[in-house]
């Protein structure tokens, strides 16, 4: 084999934005936190190829910085208070990271699925300040957007782009207990072998660990279809003033771009409607002057001659550095694409969400070692760096990721603003979307067939049954008056 | 909405064969008719970019003359005459299109599975013929081929790549039944709403049709399972000298390169290791001279004066003409994807195959009419040609397919070459490959999980009965024993 390495195909993408009448509007409904961060590149992108962005942001946020986005923006005022934000957030996080792992595995279900609707509760008021505010809904109108770019992790964008009557499309990473990916998007999971999000499981598991995930999917969709979304199907049916569903409107998204690839994820089925872009924000790193620690608090003193501290690093740029030996991480997707595109082994401390299971992820591919926030002591993280720095096959399959990740024929970001853009140009996608959606579960699992079968075999076995036990009566008394004559 | 057309964005593939040290070896194995001239594309291009490329060629074949292959040819020498072999061809392509659709619904499944079966068979003498020939074998595995490209259609590519040890790539349109795709390539396809070859349905069924296509599977998993796949089985185990099946060595394809896009096909779940490259083959037309008809037969006298006949027509340069109105068409694959690439509406008649598959999603997405083979008359004919020409939403349905064909990220030729030399570069591409492989039919959909949930609910639900019931017993006894004292 002659081909390996070097052998390249550039899919240069030239844009042919001859005049700026060609260009459209973009409603965006963001989600703060790491999921503005990566939406950010596709904005940025749009944004350089001529498009009009509106960025929907509540005034009380953590990362969307209003003042600094350059896109035009309407803010949606909510009466708490950034005190009553931060503690409602704090809080939030602390029981996710501190609480959650002491509890036994059905009260960890419980707890999470409490945690989710009280998130979910704090967007309401968001949804509540855009759907109220008829000034806003009628400016939104008159604008003729395009398409509307909204991250399902915080419900609504699907409401306004309903109301606004104009095509959207979802980006994100994940929702718990895969109730949006499964129940709403109609992505075919198999509990057998595409491991829930929370499950920390890989896609190879025991009896054991499948019946664990199998349960993980039922109790998710009975706390999701009965706990969770009934009160969001009756608000999205007085909004829309008719009966519906938060899964009927969901589902009319004409993309999903799922922020994973295969160079991460599990191989799983998906759907021609759906995209995976993970890594979309990853770049060449630019130089670095010399070695860093990010750090806020208080210099330690035990701290090395040779550690320096920062409050803030470039970390695509330090990944990137080619005397980086491994990445201490706590395992959310944007730092772990950065270490997969720089092909840097990792040392993983997850914390909450996704974490533990992009983790393990990582570990299936033996890119990654973990140590436990609980109960971790300087010796145990001091331990993991060795094994990575020291185990060059942790580098090896770091590189392993990198190259898969690197050979794709078109770039996750291109292919995320190639289905926007499609989506603009085309006024919609509704050629992707699978007839799944217009069945219930059970004729989508073909039960009514199944049943209707078994009834019809029920019915013959009972007729034939019983033509026998006549047959044999009739045969019996006949036989006796031949018997008696 | 200022976008719409023109938008354009052009991936442009810049190939970076800088010197010829970095191509590689590509072994061929081809299934004759419509399936070799579309294999041909990628083969064409594979060659051009500078891969060496051989093919296993079978002495008696229709299409593939080695004498015009620019590539190396083996030939696979088989004892059959060329009578034979033709006779054999006609009498299973008359038995398909002139004496199955006399039958009822179930004689057609037996007897397609017969023909398929017969059609196998004709196949496992070229299977025979490369497998025996020890010195052919040792001759290519000393030529050391970076990977394989196989379809489907035939046996055998699969087996002859497992001998060789080198990764296999399958490119094809569909499989009877869909057996290799729901039992060997693991694609789900749930009965619901993805309509089976030759169940000639939509993805939006009634009650009685999902019944319909829930029987085609199900019937169609029993033959292939126990009638036709367990000789193949048996010769696979006999000739790797291990236990194994057809399903276990096809299920180790690194790329799945399926014949069809969502310009075509509904959409149905899919796998990270498939790709869907229909219309390949489909190009800018060539100019044309006049109007033409390929006719080989004795010139009607009916004939018309604006109707001339001729010996072969360039279809594509024709379809692609201006003033094409409409495509009378029998439905292969080929011709299909010409008409959607120029956008041209269809009348269709449909013979064998998937032709009556691919009639029901033309006329699902009203770009076609159908005129029946078996009871058609002129009239027909005649009407459904006026019907596509005059109604102008056939038009426009065919354009909007021509559309969607058009605006992909890469094109699917492009996307085809890059996922042979992708396994080339890689030496495969397992981390595409799905882990559902290593997990039996009752393990993949958690048969065994929720049979033994129920069994522990049935046992709890036992000993509950069994400790009321004595209980009741005892409570009963005592106060017995109290009323009596």
């Amino acid at each position: 084999m002659k081909i390996v390495k070097g052998f390249c195909i550039l899919f240069m993408l030239h844009l042919c934005l001859l005049d700026s009448g060609r260009t459209g509007k973009v409603l965006v409904w963001p989600v703060d936190f790491s999921h503005w961060i990566n939406l950010q590149f596709i904005l940025e992108e749009l944004h350089l190829r001529g498009h009009e962005i509106t960025v929907l942001v509540p005034s009380q946020n953590l990362l969307i910085d209003h003042t600094k986005v350059p896109y035009h923006v309407e803010i949606l005022q909510l009466s708490v208070t950034e005190e009553t934000f931060m503690e409602e957030f704090n809080s939030m996080l602390y029981e996710e990271i501190f609480e959650l792992p002491k509890l036994s595995w059905w009260e960890m279900q419980i707890k999470l699925a409490d945690l989710v609707r009280k998130f979910l509760l704090t967007n309401k008021r968001v949804c509540d300040s855009a759907i109220t505010n008829k000034e806003l809904l009628s400016r939104l109108q008159a604008a003729k957007f395009d398409v509307c770019i909204a991250d399902p992790l915080s419900f609504c964008g699907e409401l306004v782009a309903e109301l606004l009557n104009i095509p959207f499309i979802f980006t994100f990473r994940f929702f718990y207990g895969n109730a949006i990916e499964r129940l709403c998007a109609g992505l075919p999971m198999p509990s057998s072998y595409v491991p829930g999000v929370t499950s920390r499981l890989t896609d190879k598991m025991t009896f054991i660990q499948r019946l664990q995930n199998w349960l993980l999917y039922t109790v998710s969709d009975m706390i999701y279809s009965y706990y969770i979304f009934p009160e969001w199907d009756e608000y999205y049916s007085k909004v829309l003033g008719k009966p519906t569903t938060l899964c009927e409107i969901m589902g009319k998204a004409d993309m999903w771009l799922f922020r994973s690839y295969w160079d991460f994820e599990f191989p799983q089925p998906y759907l021609p409607n759906t995209e995976f872009v993970g890594g979309l924000h990853c770049k060449p790193a630019k130089p670095l002057p010399k070695v860093l620690w990010r750090y806020t608090g208080k210099k330690p003193e035990t701290l090395g001659a040779n550690t320096r501290l920062y409050k803030w690093i470039p970390q695509n740029d330090l990944l990137g550095h080619p005397q980086t030996r491994a990445f201490i991480t706590h395992c959310g997707t944007n730092g772990i694409y950065e270490a997969i595109y720089h092909g840097v082994p990792m040392v993983g401390i997850p914390m909450f969400g996704d974490q533990h299971d992009n983790l393990a992820r990582m570990k299936a591919k033996e890119a990654a070692v973990e140590v436990d926030l609980q109960r971790m002591t300087s010796a145990d993280l001091l331990n993991a760096l060795k094994a990575v720095i020291n185990n060059t096959s942790y580098k090896e399959n770091a590189m392993k990721l990198s190259r898969i990740h690197h050979d794709q024929p078109v770039k996750p970001l291109d292919r995320a603003v190639f289905w926007v853009e499609f989506v603009m140009r085309h006024k919609g996608a509704k050629h992707l979307r699978p007839a799944s959606h217009d069945l219930n579960w059970f004729q989508y699992h073909s039960l009514d067939v199944i049943g209707f079968l078994l009834a019809c075999v029920a019915t013959v076995a009972f007729l034939v049954t019983k033509c026998c036990l006549f047959c044999c009566w009739k045969f019996g008394k006949t036989a006796k008056k031949k018997k008696r004559e």
